[in-house]
């Protein structure tokens, strides 16, 4: 299992082209929280998200044979756009198989990173499928989105810098989906303030890693109906291995949470989050009851969302 | 006239309780435009913009007998928030004229400061009426939004950080309404960068600063119809004599090159800004063809807009 030298050698790795994002803080949301908060705000991130540090670390991290084959992922999500950002800069050749009702504004920064793009059906089996036979044709290499120390790994230098920049922490949130996130967070904090407590948040919709941290087995998630789309997949063995040993606590929020603290961010701190990136806000307030006066980390882990109906009525 | 020094005793002034806006950088911006922006972000300011600064300028320098007297703005934008969140920091009661259609957010953000809120009609005869007959009664006293020379010294201090910060600037770009942010912004460019450009951004459904610069006059603003809302005013007497002195050049923009710029501001750089903060933003863009290579100051205003519509697809 890595662990937190792992982290250190994927932030050595990624500092010149992954950016140091600030980290912000709000005093409504002290007030409201009665704590102080230090959002780390992965939404500045290149491609918009925290999904850059991983692809970014595992790219690097490629033999000479792997480069020349290039890379192929499969995801509707902000994994494409760090991908294809991380080829770009690595002079690599990427391929993107996306599903053809994906956001305009997604499809055209992916392409616009240089990557190639091929469209599939709107399910995760038609992305698989496509992805493999393009796999079996041109033996490029998969970047899987969280299953990979690698990405879990460059997940986990998000964590580390804010650590470093606000130093001690009681708690740390972060988003859970496949995990990537939530259990690179977790070896740097484990790592660097041993005290913390690391705690998932995930919609009560898409709720399959809170009952596989209870039950002690993955469960699949199946068809969840979130608006963090982020958060729909399920764990891998790697980072549940992970998230068991050392988070302390997976919480779950309803829709209306989760718009409510997107709806924060944005009214009141001025940043664009998305609604997966929003998830982590709304577990500190849902349990803010329990750390007053205490110092908390929250990962906004993205900022990608489609504002073509709100720009819409401008023209 | 007041000059650099004022802005820096306006600077010591308001430190303890405005803050140090982050400078921000976009590399899409900066491949767009051929140049290296930096983005003084007033939408991070509290009360959500760089009136707030103005406001506490003024509010600490009233005497003893006109801080008992209380303070009055009539406003339905920034001026109104600013005015509220400066007054109670200040421990002074604050009245506020808004009219009745002003967005809740607003109101509520207004009314959430400690303020009293009368309300209106919506024409601005109605707003300066009703203030007039309180400030009759009540004898408060009352806060122009910029033709005065300590809400002017206040709007200044934002590119004193900015230049502080960032060092050399060929060119800075302020949106300009009633001019209190671009006098404020032209004094301490002026003084600090002696070399640099001072644009004044507005839109072109709204010129009559630009007008009024061209032609040594000031016109009125006649109802004008641009979505940025900030930038309805006109010139005053005050402002129009540094602007004249400092302003090397004032451009217009369309609306469309208005909404194009939010909606960089918003998808690549995650950040929401209203659409008068992203009206320099659209004024660089416009003239970039004169600076390849150069180094340009933007002040991006505020970022205070009603998102209830937004929202209301989520609830």
């Amino acid at each position: 299992m890595i662990g937190l030298q792992d982290i250190y050698d994927a932030h050595h790795r990624i500092r010149d082209y992954a950016l140091w994002t600030p980290v912000m803080t709000s005093s409504t949301i002290d007030k409201l929280t009665d704590s102080q908060v230090f959002f780390k705000c992965e939404n500045f991130q290149r491609a918009g998200a925290f999904k850059f540090r991983g692809a970014l670390n595992t790219l690097t991290q490629l033999t000479q044979e792997e480069r020349d084959r290039g890379v192929i992922a499969h995801s509707s999500g902000n994994h494409a756009q760090a991908v294809a950002l991380a080829a770009s800069l690595s002079g690599m050749k990427a391929t993107i198989v996306m599903p053809k009702n994906s956001p305009k504004v997604k499809v055209d920064a992916t392409r616009g990173y240089g990557a190639e793009i091929v469209f599939c059906e709107n399910s995760i089996e038609s992305r698989v499928q496509v992805a493999n036979q393009l796999i079996e044709k041109h033996d490029y290499v998969l970047i899987h989105p969280y299953n990979d120390e690698r990405i879990i790994a460059g997940a986990g230098t998000a964590a580390l810098e804010l650590i470093e920049e606000v130093k001690e922490l009681d708690y740390i949130f972060a988003p859970v989906g496949g995990g990537g996130l939530l259990s690179g967070t977790s070896i740097t904090t484990k790592g660097l303030c041993t005290g913390a407590k690391v705690i998932g948040v995930e919609p009560k919709n898409a709720d399959d890693a809170y009952r596989s941290f209870r039950d002690g087995r993955i469960y699949p998630s199946i068809n969840p109906n979130t608006i963090a789309d982020g958060l729909r997949t399920q764990l891998g063995e790697i980072t549940f291995r992970i998230i068991r040993k050392n988070v302390d606590s997976i919480i779950t929020v309803s829709e209306k949470e989760i718009v409510n603290a997107m709806r924060l961010l944005w009214e009141r701190m001025k940043i664009l989050v998305e609604p997966s990136g929003a998830v982590s806000l709304a577990g500190t307030i849902k349990m803010n009851d329990s750390f007053s006066g205490k110092r908390v980390g929250v990962i906004i882990s993205g900022g990608n969302i489609d504002l073509s109906e709100f720009f819409s009525k401008y023209s």
